[in-house]
């Protein structure tokens, strides 16, 4: 098993990391957008969350399905438990798929075998990455470059956390829940407005400046790569505070409370931003809960919102002619305001 | 069965409620257009409306037809219903189907069951998402991405009840009555003249600006989401408040009067706006009508045509290069002035 | 059986009427263009002009030949005749096909029945639309969109009577007489002269400006769709009237004369206009006398050529920058010019 | 046998006419381009001249050999001759095939009989369009909308008399001889240059602007239409002597004789008017000595030359910006100032 | 066998002979561009060229090796020679294939023999143009109208001598050593200069201009195709002066030498000129040494440099914006200066 | 086996020289882009490089396997390990792939064995050119012309030395571990900095400008040609030199030390240059060792990193409007500006 970067290890970039683990606590926040320079370790990260996650149990169906919720697996897992057959499990690493450039409909939703059509004509599903994908991350790096109705399509299994194929006399629906993670760089063209609005979250990640945090990547990389082994055992300590810190998020979630004052800021914060719809104060107001559910708050407040508005506003925003500011910058300035109204 | 956010618990978006409920009273108004903003749940709302109506009862047949009225049945039910041969039914929700971007002729209207053919040498129909929708709903969202000649078959259709498949060496027809939905964004290209023409009705949705709306969507849809069977416990009694106007409304549909002095107002509202052709006005008057029913009136008179002129007329005007107001700004002008001569 | 808008119930239109009307007394005049304003009823007029015809007598092979006229059959009808081989028959209505947009070649001019030639190695021809528009029409809505090849394609087919394929080791020739009705937006794109030249007749139609009219055209179509077949009975003696009309002129056909003078007008009328070739007065030359046919004369005069000029002419002008007026202002001008010379 | 239009019946379009008899008498001239105005009967003009050809001798074999000729016969028929199985032979009319718009070059050229492959694995070969059109026309209408790679191809074979198809594992040779007819409207784009110089002969044709031309034709067609066989059988004779010219003609071209003074003058015209390379004036010189057969006279001179100078060179000139005058009145004023010389 | 036109009744085109020549003397040099007027027999010039050349002996092979050369043979011919198993050979024409427009990668190298494939589940290689051309000449018309990943190839294996295919599970690698000659018209676009650098020789034809030649060209040109074997036999002789010329060459290339100060003056030259990389200089030096070969010189010296360079070097010339003379002037002008240096 | 031009022979061109044998030395650096004049040798030096290396033990795999390093080998392999199999071993020379123009991604990656899927039902892998470049070289020219999502999989490949394929039910994953070298030219399209940035080293070749360089490239080329087994022979020595000194910097590179000043230097360069990401100092650290070893230095220093800081770094910077210096010079100017500071 391939030896994976340590979470704990990277350098900087703490909004990329604050905004993976709000995902890894609560998935339904709907994806992460990371926008920015190359070269900075974006792919790493998602991989290194992964990682630092405890392993998974699962069954053997082709979905790798979690044995303790037959309810959420696929039809044979669900058939199987009602009819009381043992599964045989195993323990997996929480999956990280990576979307090529110029994957077709049929490589990432599955498709129709055709070998075995042709040879034993018999319909059977070959699942697709999605399928890969169930109960860990996809990522898609470039999305800007993906084909509008992919980009689509995952977007609406990601929301709706199963996948639906019926083509070529195929009709088949398997569980598919993944947190998607896309990364991509708005110089080289953006995404429209309607696909930007069904992420959740949001973050700009830039080459950091200062020369002790460059030589420091550069060192721990070199290390990293000489010696995977050596090098993941002097993290493990700090990777297992990460782990326990979002397990135990996870565990308090459920009990965190959202006041209607603090929905009254989100919304104010949104129209004074001027957003469409209601998505982006609905994952305002769930970002916090998690950000609370981590930081052991019982109860979600403005500065949760606070440090969140950027990550789940800023890509919401429409252009404004007469503001050159960035669109984080914007959020930054609308919290301000608030704050001191 | 999936649990849907209930139809009563939608707060505001009347005039996208108002046309759905109309097409639900009365089919053969032909299809909704629902322009706007993103993020403004017109997608659950379609999906709401479907569940809020009562379940239909199926035969076993391909097509799921209505075994009460065989006439209108697949070739299978007519010749079911000719031999006497009883028919095994069953109950099913009103259907909703999804047509997802980049979807190809053959996945929407049905194709050669090619595997079949290959391997067992026989042509047989692999139906289509058209058949799926068929006695329900066909939403698509951002039809102004859809090639023309797709929404050219689906309005086609949609119109005739019947889906005609004639390629491949198939000859199949089959009843595919359902009402067509589409969502799309003005912003990002607009639909030929010639096919908004063929849409019945058209709403605009917007985001609500007041604080307390707000607030409310959030939490209802962050309660749904929690807890989906509680929340939807909660509305049932007003759920079925809707459902028995709706089926109140079909059962005097045939009754209301429409006076030739209305039909005379409703010619000079189209010809004040030049509107092309007399489709406009037909919708109009069928429009009204089925308003009138709603509200229990025996006669469709000038105030149902005041309501339901702008979602029956606004998308079948003609830009004015002198005139920059919005189409529907221009429909309740004419409105105005016809009621003030 | 579905019921059709009687012929005779149509309101205004007149133009449209005529043109279908002379089409069905001599097919030979080669298809009819029909532009304008969507929403005017144009497909309802060729379904409802081919209901009124009489039914025709069919044999039972693929292409529903006339089992009268053995000479204008398929090679199975004419090798029946000639063996005399006695034909099973049956009557049919007069067939109406609607070229769908985006039809390719196979569908239009049949192909190779793929299943057959892999499951048993056979060479069969699937019979494509062509086929089944053989002794009727076939209908192209938005011609202008249709690529040009298929329309080359079609008026090909329609000028020779004949269908030829000879693809894919296929060899087949059938009859396939019909009259070719485009209906197309000018505004949306127009036909290549070639094109617009090797249909016989055009006729423009527009959206009635009166309210009598437009009333009524309302009350009709509703009454018709809630209950088509006592609107149908209504309208059966006038349906009757019309279609007595069409036979009694197709037998008056072949003895209608047609003067030396007459010619010399009709040539007069084309150079004046400066059109190409000599299809356009050949054209005029033949609908005139299918009008005087219909109206019971024995000679074609100057006023069959006056009522006639616009829609055998007006498709085929040239561009003339220096004159503003629409073609048809053109020809009813150069009508009046030579009437007064 | 459907019944051609006589070609004595043809009233004007001489130089078509004299283009189609010079290509007659001597194929080798290379193709005939017809530029012009539509409805001008182009293709009938072609269909009449095969017509009034007499029948030839064909064999059974694919191609339609000339039992005559076996060593410019198919393989087929070559072997059968050197084995002297004597072969079984049958009269046909001589063809004229047309090039659908959008044909393929599998089409075109023949291709893999698929169906035979597939079943029987078996590789024969399709023969296509080029087969068909073998000791007869092979007419393109609007030979500018089709792909230079196709008119190459035709230009090709036609140079060479042979279709050569080495392809998908075949290896096909067979004799195809034909004069290849393009027509075309230079108002809707033109070939180019490379293509334009490889035809031997062009002539423009334009609608005849006198009164009694036009009705004579209209007259003429209409008669032919209403009684083919009849009008047919009036024009016997004069067809007759149109074949038996022909026919003289090319039993005289052997034995017409070329001067070095009529070659130094068609060198003296293409230097005159630029034209590319020498093909100009090789055509020149045979199109002069088919007309000299064709006129009895045993030596081509000048005048032969100036009569066919605007048919093989007015294609073959560059553009020159500073005259205006269209590319026949450039050779017609080059021929003048030669002659004045 | 069909009869070619004499090489030497070719009347002047002396750099073209020039060019071909040198390729047939040393066909390392590297394929010939031919750029100009169209109908000045370039591809008649090739085949002439191929027809002088002595027959070669080859094997029974599917590549038609050369007996005496096991070694550069196929693998088959190798195996055989390893083996020592006695080959069939055979005489046969030195081979020229035309490359047609529109053909594809697998025309032109080779593809597997699908049919084979199917039926007998066996991979076979079909040999493509490559094999056809391989020790004879390779022609392609209108080179600049060919794909760039097209002309890459063909000059790839040009270069290599060897055509590898390795897809669909083939993978095969046979000799394919030919010239490559590419023709085409500056005036309908370029090749990329990084594919005219890869052409050993450039050369521009023209009309000629004076009476006497054209009339020449016409005449024989004439008297060919009216009696080609006649024809032929008047320029036996002259041709077999042509072919003892080129193999005399052959046997002289090993020995003649190439001096220090003649690479000296190429390296000027080309400095002088700006050419990138050494290719041109390398060519001209080869093709000097093949040009003193053919006239018996003993050392390539500055009369063959300079007789050669506008064939060497002016395709491989920057377009220079302040010099508006033609490349071959500009190789011309830099060589009169180095000589007067 | 074809005989390389040897390495040692040739002339010039040090910085590419420098680039392959860092890349030679430690291939994790990351591919070559190689800029600049067409016919300058840049694939005769790649293939040197790889013939001057010596021979690989091969496993019989299908992946040519490094028997002595089982668990980097592929699944056949480091089963057979497992169990312990003795392997067949054979020596071969290191590959050299060429990636053709127009290679698709089944070519490059590998594809289902379709002949054996469809004769045996059987679905084998059927490798790609990714499997035949493992342990060797993938040398693309042009890679400018390739599209990005290839260019993107080679990078991903190369980055990872594994090629996984997961399409048409197929699942396969080998090493495939190669330097990949790219080639390309500035003036014919750029490739996006997304993709630059993954490349490790850039060097620019430009065509000799002294006489005696470029007398002695031809010189060696022609002598090379015309007897390379020859001309290797002289060169065998000074080869054998080049193959000792990269295996002996293999050898040391694990024990060269780089210092935080050399990498705070190395930061402190990119700062100044304004690179994105941390790609750049990376690599320039890790090619900086490689140099070291090369040179026998226990340290890397300043030196290093100021010789290959524009190999590491010019294909790294943004474009400033405001400097119209090349990327090399501006990565050399603040080298001198450093290293003065």
């Amino acid at each position: 098993m391939r030896i994976m970067f340590p979470f704990a290890a990277i350098v900087g970039q703490d909004q990329m990391k604050l905004a993976l683990s709000i995902a890894a606590v609560d998935p339904s926040i709907g994806g992460v957008l990371v926008f920015g320079d190359r070269g900075t370790g974006k792919s790493t990260a998602v991989r290194a969350l992964a990682a630092v996650l405890p392993e998974i149990e699962m069954t053997d169906c082709p979905y790798h399905c979690d044995p303790a919720r037959p309810d959420e697996g696929c039809e044979l897992c669900r058939s199987r438990a009602a009819s009381e057959i043992p599964q045989k499990t195993e323990a997996m690493r929480v999956p990280v798929v990576d979307l090529p450039l110029g994957a077709t409909e049929d490589r990432i939703a599955g498709s129709l075998d055709l070998e075995r059509a042709l040879s034993a004509g018999e319909k059977r599903f070959e699942p697709g990455l999605l399928a890969k994908a169930h109960r860990g991350f996809l990522y898609i790096d470039e999305i800007n470059l993906l084909e509008d109705h992919l980009v689509d399509l995952l977007l609406d299994v990601a929301a709706s956390g199963e996948n639906v194929v019926e083509r070529e006399g195929l009709s088949v629906r398997h569980p598919a829940r993944f947190v998607l993670i896309g990364s991509g760089n708005p110089e080289e063209g953006e995404l429209r407005p309607q696909l930007l609005d069904r992420f959740g979250l949001s973050v700009e990640v830039k080459t950091p400046q200062d020369l002790a945090t460059r030589i420091q990547v550069v060192k721990r990389r070199d290390a990293f790569e000489r010696d995977p082994a050596g090098f993941a055992a002097e993290y493990e300590a700090a990777n297992a505070e990460v782990r326990d810190a979002i397990l135990a998020a996870r565990r308090r979630l459920g009990t965190v409370a959202v006041p209607d004052e603090t929905l009254e800021k989100a919304a104010q914060l949104s129209i004074r931003l001027g957003t469409d719809g209601l998505r982006g104060e609905l994952t305002l107001m769930r970002a916090a809960r998690a950000l609370a559910a981590i930081s052991g708050d019982a109860v979600v407040g403005w500065s949760h919102l606070a440090a969140l508005a950027p990550l789940a506003l800023s890509h919401r925003l429409r252009r404004d002619p007469l503001d050159e500011a960035g669109s984080t910058t914007r959020v930054e300035r609308a919290v301000g305001e608030l704050a001191a109204a």
